[in-house]
């Protein structure tokens, strides 16, 4: 471990060669891609939908869902053209649509390698949220599908493109050698009737759907990639709603530089934090992934100060930055690879509680 | 895990029954019992002999030392008897001095076993600093030694004996069903020559040292323990400080009740924060363990609300009690039993990160 700096020297450099401008510029006169969004749940019409009038450039021109009732009150809210209504069965005609950019998958995690695959067979680029998928060979097929298209992939990671995030990531890498990083995301959820607690759609509990944002801030802030995990799941399976997923799950992470991580998650526990240590902690974030009001704080000693930015959508920005990627050709900054390396962590962490032993992470 | 409820609802019965109260009282005319303290050392000289001056009810009377000069000063400046100042080879003539009633072991670890069983042979009760000892063993050979002798034995919990750990004792108990606590303790140490990085003389690095503050913090606010532990060490060996102990360790524990918890100790991160959380995090203390100027916090969202308490000096009340348990003939709240639950955690926190494998702690 006497090479830790040197490793971690060497991993900043080879990501900031990957980084370029995050908020997209306004193209003066240029046409705003289209974006047709496949499923229409509260992600879609609560966030997504209205984030469009934030962008500058994007536009929504299509809907996918299976509720046709819905997608046309949708459609008329935000004057889409009523033929750019489309049903699952009906989705791959979408690549005779030209107004159609962008497909934005926003369905129940086991669709999400179904449909950016036929999306990307239409044509289309494809921005998916996270979960990429529900395993890791599912993320890969949906990446080789989108290279065979020869169309772009990015995973909705909307913290990247926010300053936010930004900032803390500045401050992570102007640290000394990165110790450990704590990271807490979970919520208390509601209906067990929803998908998110169906193991066959959702693929998984809290660790899905929350503890991603722990896994995925931990490698954005160190700029790692884990080696292994060490997990505990608790679940009270007589609560109905836990009774095809877990409740809680807590796990370590070993990073090849000698950092370790904690993380933990939940759907029976609302909990939003992440710190940040060298020889101290040096700053937190809580909470670190709502869709708006996250607040930063550097630390020292019992001093919380807080860092100032302004805040933007997060899916306007996120959606900026692909559309701004596929006019420039560039890559985006949270491609499908970014997404397959979080799922592999996953899967190693569900995989460590039910053989109650540490995983590797190959 | 149905029963989680009435499993918690047992414990705190049955740790209500074993409580009394904790601040002493002073006995107008008694006669204040009389310490020895065995080892002269930065705790002994900084904290413990300052602490006899806000006592009710224990004085100084006797040192035990290696080191004739050191003790003669430390005798002169508190007023002891010179005739009181004992080496390691002289100790166990102390049985024949009647104005000691408390041997206060303050040794390295590993004598610590080895003097609280010449303490209680020599007819003294015996209040030893944390850890115990070095190994569940030795810990369980000092409880037989005082329990063959007659003497009370009761390990310098001091945390325990001041009311901000109370109030958060008391603040745990009114939560919801506890589900996860975190617990962070841990320092930059510094020369690389001290005992505390000797793995002889104090059994392990910071786990001993400030990990049993989190581990005890843990048990005392959830009233439970745990049955698991999985660990990962992270230590540097090129740094000097490091050559025998670990830098740092990490673990998970799991509780019978499905209650989780984590734990963070180092000698190479100054980490001091414990939060625990029923639904959400309710209260975090911070920093929850040094000498003076803890902090307890009642968090509400982002809402921070400082509990103020009328702060003691920690030593002091913990002689006061354990004085009033003798004189009383009651249990000390932190008896040789609390420092071996502690010791077994330890012991299997280390096999787990040795192993590489979750361990029972039984």
């Amino acid at each position: 471990m006497s090479t830790r700096r040197a490793f971690l020297a060497a991993s900043a450099a080879s990501f900031a060669a990957a980084a370029f401008p995050l908020r997209a510029q306004s193209t003066a006169g240029g046409k705003k891609l289209g974006v047709a969004l496949v499923g229409i749940g509260s992600l879609t019409m609560g966030q997504i939908l209205p984030a469009f009038a934030k962008a500058s450039l994007v536009r929504p021109v299509a809907l996918v869902s299976g509720h046709p009732e819905k997608a046309g009150q949708q459609a008329a809210k935000y004057h889409l053209d009523p033929r750019n209504i489309y049903t699952y069965d009906t989705f791959d005609t979408i690549k005779d649509n030209p107004d159609v950019d962008i497909v934005y998958v926003v369905l129940p995690n086991s669709m999400h390698a179904e449909y950016t695959i036929r999306a990307a067979k239409a044509g289309k680029h494809v921005l998916c949220e996270k979960p990429m998928a529900n395993t890791p060979a599912e993320c890969q097929s949906m990446i080789d599908a989108c290279k065979a298209a020869g169309k772009k992939l990015m995973i909705a990671y909307r913290l990247r493109y926010e300053p936010m995030t930004q900032k803390a990531i500045e401050l992570a890498q102007s640290m000394g050698t990165l110790q450990q990083i704590s990271a807490e995301a979970g919520l208390t959820i509601g209906d067990p009737t929803q998908w998110r607690l169906n193991k066959k759609l959702a693929g998984g509990g809290p660790l899905m759907d929350m503890g991603i944002y722990a896994i995925n801030a931990i490698r954005y802030l160190s700029k790692q990639e884990p080696s292994e995990v060490a997990a505990m799941i608790s679940t009270n399976s007589a609560d109905p709603r836990f009774k095809e997923v877990e409740e809680t799950i807590s796990f370590l992470l070993r990073f090849p530089s000698g950092m370790l991580a904690s993380v933990l998650t939940s759907y029976n526990m609302s909990v939003n934090r992440v710190q940040v240590c060298d020889t101290s902690p040096q700053f937190e974030v809580s909470p670190f992934q709502t869709y708006a009001n996250n607040h930063l704080y550097t630390l020292r000693g019992r001093d919380r100060v807080e860092v100032s930015y302004t805040p933007v959508n997060h899916f306007a920005a996120e959606m900026d930055h692909f559309a701004e990627c596929i006019t420039s050709n560039k890559q985006p900054l949270t491609p499908g690879e970014e997404g397959l390396q979080d799922m592999k962590v996953i899967a190693a962490a569900y995989q460590s509680a039910a053989e109650n032993k540490p995983i590797k992470i190959v």
